[in-house]
């Protein structure tokens, strides 16, 4: 085929155009990441994943991240469960490892095409959040209209998850800048709003860090159930998180590590053209 | 290659799904379409294009349009030329005839990839717009705000047409609604605000009937050259028409018929998984 292979794919909308540069390295500009990221003219992605040759003995894969505005970001949960998925389905392994710049990655085989994956440790001292000051991050001291008494945690990046009887009547695109932007908060901070629902269900909407709301956040999700866990809000250490784009199922095992299980879907394969990526012979 | 397979095209960022259903038909339910149009979980498109089979003995092909919300139109000014675009790439023929619902389109090709389609007769007549009552369609009594004296012409759609001394300075978003559902035009209108650049240039804004404003209207530059011309506003009969998307050339020919030329961009192409398309073997 010729022009620039690529697979499309999403984890509950958060979609994704994937390269793979396992054989043949590809060197993306700014530009390039752009034209081939916008939604008319291109492909359209929320970000560009290159699948890269792993440099860690124990990885299957490297994976490089970049925005559709083609800078780099260090990790993305959705675009993990894809990664992961494309790797089981080329080589029957049921579990794989994803190599980042900020780590390994474990993921295995869920049901129904779904994909597990270890999202590691949470943190939840003040200065791994971090916050400005000392603080009890079961409780923090930012509140910002009716929402007060955040619940800090970092999961690769941080949150702070504010529980309220119902999370769909926040205005959250009014609330969500001022947490983030709080100077309680010196790396600023993503921002969740969750109700607890019957059979240990949570409800989640979240504001990004950066970002602004989206319909879907895999940190976010684990922060929320890592937060609920603390305040005794469920039973056990297991729950679903329903988030605008969809369901995600997390648990905080007891050594501290949080599992992430959710959907991976192929959208489509598909070969860009030279016109949109010229440096394709 | 497994899953359906398509192409992703654009004119001026108008964008587009083609199936080709010459060979082995294809019968797509309205929910298909729509999962095959949505940006992040399908391909992302406009407009919905499939190929078929030409009944017309001078037709090359015969394109059906459906909207991205699966209903079916009539015409699309930037399809026809992607459309002429794969005919003549597949052929090598520089002219071809695309069939439509509404009859056959002659197209061209250009200089750099460029196409040009004869859009046939612009018509002018009040009761070829139609208008509500008989009046001077160089001049209608339709005033909405600053906005006044439109000039009426139907490119096989209807278009009243705004000569404004900046259009980037009309509050289109607010004015467009109200010109098109004025009871002054029975089947609602397209409605454009258009000024005059030097070196016979016009800079065009488009609000699109039943969609709002939009980056490119075919029909709509057909219409505003028309009306350039008949106001005695340019040179001779022959335009470049700026949209937000890009230009368009638009000619008017002495015979009455309408000559569009544009770009037809290729994107990528693609094949759908079958969890996107299950319809596929």
């Amino acid at each position: 085929m010729s022009g620039l292979p690529f697979i499309k794919m999403h984890g509950l909308g958060n979609d994704f155009v994937v390269l793979d540069a396992r054989t043949t390295p590809i060197d993306l500009s700014v530009s390039q990441v752009q034209a081939m990221a916008d939604r008319r003219t291109g492909a359209g992605c929320d970000q560009f994943i290159v699948m890269e040759t792993a440099q860690h003995k124990d990885a299957d894969v490297f994976m490089r991240i970049r925005n559709a505005d083609g800078n780099e970001v260090e990790a993305c949960g959705n675009a993990t469960r894809c990664i992961a998925r494309i790797v089981m389905d080329e080589t029957g392994k049921s579990d794989v490892v994803v190599e980042t710049v900020v780590g390994l990655l474990r993921a295995s085989a869920g049901e129904k095409g779904n994909v597990c994956v270890n999202m590691g440790p949470a943190r939840l001292n003040w200065d791994e959040i971090p916050t400005a000051e000392e603080c009890d991050t079961l409780n923090m001291p930012v509140t910002v209209g009716p929402l007060e008494g955040p619940v800090g945690v970092n999961v690769g990046n941080p949150h702070a998850v504010y529980f309220v009887d119902d999370c769909e009547m926040v205005d959250l695109m009014a609330a969500g800048p001022h947490v983030e932007t709080h100077p309680f908060f010196p790396e600023r901070i993503n921002v969740e709003v969750v109700s607890k629902l019957d059979g240990n269900r949570l409800r989640m909407r979240v504001w990004e860090r950066g970002v602004g709301i989206t319909q879907a956040c895999g940190t976010g999700a684990c922060a929320t159930l890592v937060a609920a866990v603390r305040r005794g809000m469920i039973d056990g250490r297991k729950a679903e998180v329903i988030l605008d784009g969809g369901s995600l199922t997390i648990e905080w095992l007891e050594n501290g590590e949080i599992l992430m299980t959710g959907p991976a879907s192929r959208a489509f394969s598909g070969s860009f053209d030279p016109a949109v990526y010229p440096g394709q012979a």
